[in-house]
């Protein structure tokens, strides 16, 4: 123990009296105490210089012998990542050794009195952005991560973009109020994570995938206008930006449409960027009807910061001689184009490149066309007319100087290939400007996608989502061609809200299950309680749900979500730190009636 | 689908202009348009009266065939819980007819246009505050029960003490950051809840029983002040006062001490206080040692808004005639006496009652001595000397007309069974004002306790908790008399938080693992990533948690936590609302590599 018996009550009377980032010229002559951590240690001619850091920031500190010879004396065992306290006084540092980088720059400050707080071994990796680590590393020592500035930084912008949609809502009347976390399987198409049930042997709770039926249900409840910053869970395969668990603002209200929704969500997106950025966005945002959407971007979250949209030309070249643009024609398929204004001067090697890329989403192939000053230079340009020729370069606005890409296939693959083709093709020719922010609302969603696995109509959004009124009559002859009530927000192309008008009339909601195959004992089973409440005075009503970690990513400028999260795991839904998950004991495994099958192993 | 054509876009136009306990005198002639529910529907002489309700409050509508007779006509079919929007036009209610107990009694709307936005079927139970209905009811149909006055309001004044205690904590730096909820078993000494891993099969998440050590891990980053309104998880059996998951105000700051955390926490009590209930309570609180409130009070929460205090008397009594009482304090034991004073008529049965309450906290007796003005009346009074009798009438200030309660036992039964008589006997004497709050600090708790079943000694705050250093030297020779730096926040005899200020060092804490018998490849298995972080610069920290549902049902008045929590579970965890837990498909859980063992009934 030794050493110990002096550390318990370590701070004694010492108390801080400025953060560091805190001090500068007004200061000067004020006897002070500062905490930290020690980021760099230097000597220098006999003086000890000490960088010392807190969440603020910087200030040197200055162990000198002719101002305290044994604190100077004791400051020599000081290494970096000791945690201080020193007591001093705040001096203006000499002539021309001023710091201009450093708020603090101008003064420094000689320690009068000094407690090591702690000691630290040397670190993995240096406490400093842009060092090259592992993420692995980084995440074994989350701790030691977490120390770095920019990680600082992403914590507490994380931390402000949170109160200031707070305090938004709150004066717009929502209510913050909570929903359990152990709780029963909802629909929202991912797997979900299963907790057994000690008291209840054989049974599981389900963790939310969304609180999206206690929302509703707390407007059937008189609630009016509700909201929470909700951690929600899904247990699919991971993806770069995708999360085991991942947090929502989960809003809804009562006595709405579509437009009350996105307004406020327009305010409180206005506000959000006003308090933590500066930043005076335009509201209201664009409304796209995801039809529009598709057609001249490919894509149903859209990056509207550039042009570069899609034409569809299968009309044009429907009975053309390139048999492969007719023939896809005539099957159901379309063919659309892609004008790269400028780009003729691109390589062979780099079109063979953009066609790799289009085929990661299924395009069997890319055409293009170079267009120069006195014709077209293209493996294809032979087998249209005058007439289609001119057609093309009408409809695509083809000027000398243009590369003309196109991709011939079912809609799908036409769309997603060229979407992305268009993405890939604003960042590589610079049309984007990285620090703008532009959203745009999606709207008019398909109410249902067809699942060929399961044979089967499945909400896009979900089965609560109410049809357009419109629409009630499809229902039953072409479910795919009905229109929704739902609406995401599309921010710089990355979908960061949902949702939609519910259905607030049992009836209608019967219809929904029915159309997706579910009979009324299944639904009964699993919404009973929903129905019910339906049936029991529901007001219309809709909401809508934020992705807050995309959201802080975004405002942060990072690539990944797993940068504005403290504690993030794995792509295989681990904690580097912690180790979970880990085993369970057996008499824990007996309490909860389970046992662990033998896995198979992969052949 | 009768019907439900017209329901999609059912408000159109139609959009409130007030909620419903808005409308006053001043508001008069307006016309408006309210939404809400209808309380009450009453016929009077052709004319059809509807409260209207919202969160808010209510509204008399007004269905007059003279104003309008087609909406007075359509006006018929309405009942109870349908949900109306109106238009209408305010008029100041006749002479007489205001009612007083109403914000909105002063006016009434005659509406112009009605649409009924949905219809109900008759409630299981009136939406009314005092209506006497089972809770297992109530539970089922939360939906409803929450429309109801009391309910609402819970709620509400909830969301305004989360939000009262965030703007507090804002001001003061703290910082908001989020912790995993999918996380590794920690030692709060419950059961956790496990969720298995798909992923990694055969392994298992644990559910945070709170998020000790990662806020600590936040004050190793740097990041200052943490605080988080936080889900946690206990699988306990359930007793009327908890849930399985449960609501904490979890904080840490760094470089503090214990006067810091408890002058915070104040700040932060003054404030909620002040913001939700208009309150100007007192701080700082009072500050009592853990020993000091067990030999006063009998328990370590004491409920101070009344005297009432224990009296030790096991010095006066050791020696005497009555072998009882001379032979426990032999033992080892202790004899302790209450007084309540002017209660000599309590009956015979009364003084049995109170027996047979103690006896649930395994007191094996009760003596008492009723004191007259001129001799004591007691079956025990015959075995003491003049002089015991004199020490004991001055020790207990024993004066004619009180009643006095004896418990001679070990000292933890002796404590806690007169503890609770002490609160059972203020509330049954009316000694409590039930409008006060009074806190109160319990500092210097004992470090360890022993656990007879596992045969060690067990934290009885957690094992981060740092021992007072001027007891270190005991950890080894006496571990039950080391005292730690740990203190509890006691609101009216309920514990409302706790904490203490934590180890800081990696010596001193795997000192304490040892003192609990782990061994050293334990607890590197179990928390090698927090040694290994105490190792790299640790500041001097603590922190405390806050239950937010005991706090918010102190505020509310409620007897239960259930009262304000939206979904609560029952006693066997289940939630009657969705009907969770449920079973797990077999699919399901071959994904989890598990299988269900076959209970084994009781037998």
């Amino acid at each position: 123990m030794k050493g110990v018996s002096s550390l318990s009550d370590i701070l004694g009377e010492m108390r801080r009296t400025h953060h560091c980032c805190e001090l500068g010229a007004d200061d000067i002559g004020k006897e002070v105490t500062l905490m930290g951590w020690v980021q760099r240690r230097r000597d220098h001619g006999g003086v000890i210089f000490v960088d010392l850091r807190d969440r603020e920031g910087l200030t040197q500190v200055v162990f000198d012998p002719k101002v305290h010879e044994k604190v100077h004396e004791k400051a020599h065992v000081i290494r970096s990542e000791y945690v201080l306290g020193i007591r001093g006084k705040v001096e203006k540092r000499l002539e021309g050794m001023a710091n201009p980088k450093l708020k603090t720059g101008e003064i420094e400050v000689f320690a009068t009195e000094l407690k090591i707080l702690n000691t630290a071994v040397t670190p993995p990796f240096l406490i400093e952005d842009g060092a090259e680590i592992s993420e692995n590393i980084r995440l074994k020592h989350r701790h030691l991560d977490l120390r770095r500035p920019g990680l600082q930084k992403n914590m507490i912008l994380r931390h402000k973009i949170g109160a200031a949609v707070r305090q938004h809502l709150n004066e717009k009347g929502f209510l913050d109020i909570e929903t359990p976390v152990l709780t029963r399987s909802t629909p929202e198409g991912a797997r979900d994570y299963l907790v057994p049930s000690r008291v209840n042997p054989g049974q599981f709770y389900a963790l939310p995938q969304s609180p999206q039926i206690f929302k509703q249900l707390f407007m059937m409840s008189g609630f009016d206008r509700y909201y929470q910053i909700v951690r929600c869970f899904r247990d699919e395969d991971l993806r770069a930006d995708r999360q085991p668990e991942f947090t929502q603002i989960d809003m809804e209200m009562s006595f709405v449409g579509e437009e009350d929704l996105m307004s406020v969500s327009e305010g409180m997106m206005k506000h959000v960027f006003k308090e933590t950025m500066g930043n005076d966005i335009q509201i209201p945002f664009l409304r796209l009807p995801y039809d529009e959407a598709i057609d001249r971007y490919g894509l149903d979250k859209p990056d509207i910061r550039f042009g570069l949209e899609l034409k569809d030309v299968s009309d044009i070249v429907k009975g053309s001689g390139f048999k492969v643009f007719s023939s896809v024609v005539k099957k159901g398929g379309i063919v659309k184009a892609l004008n790269a204004k400028g780009c003729i001067s691109l390589s062979r090697k780099e079109i063979d490149d953009l066609t790799a890329f289009v085929a990661i989403y299924k395009a069997k192939g890319l055409a293009w066309i170079k267009v120069k000053e006195d014709a077209w230079q293209s493996p294809i340009a032979k087998f249209f007319s005058d007439e289609e020729k001119q057609a093309l370069a009408e409809r695509i606005d083809m000027e000398p100087g243009d590369l003309v890409f196109f991709v011939a296939d079912s809609p799908k693959v036409t769309n997603e290939s060229l979407g992305h083709l268009r993405n890939h093709l604003g960042k590589k020719l610079g049309m984007i400007d990285e620090n703008e922010f532009k959203f745009v609302w999606i709207t008019r969603f398909p109410m249902f996608e067809y699942d060929e696995n399961e044979k089967r109509y499945e909400a896009l959004h979900h089965p609560f989502t109410s049809p357009l009124e419109e629409h009630y009559e499809l229902l039953k002859k072409d479910p795919l061609s009905v229109k929704s009530r739902a609406y995401d927000l599309v921010l710089n192309g990355y979908e960061i809200g949902g949702g939609s008008i519910r259905i607030h009339q049992k009836e209608l909601q019967e219809k929904i299950f029915e159309t997706m195959n579910m009979d009324r004992s299944e639904y009964e089973e699993k919404f009973g309680f929903l129905l019910s409440a339906l049936d029991s005075g529901a007001p219309p009503h809709g909401g809508i749900a934020f992705g807050f970690d995309r959201l802080v990513m975004l405002l942060c400028g990072e690539p990944s979500i797993r940068d504005v999260i403290a504690f993030p795991k794995t792509q295989k839904a681990t904690c580097l730190m912690t180790n979970a998950p880990s085993e369970a004991g057996k008499a824990q495994l007996d309490e909860l009636a389970l046992k662990i099958r033998k896995v198979r192993l992969e052949s």
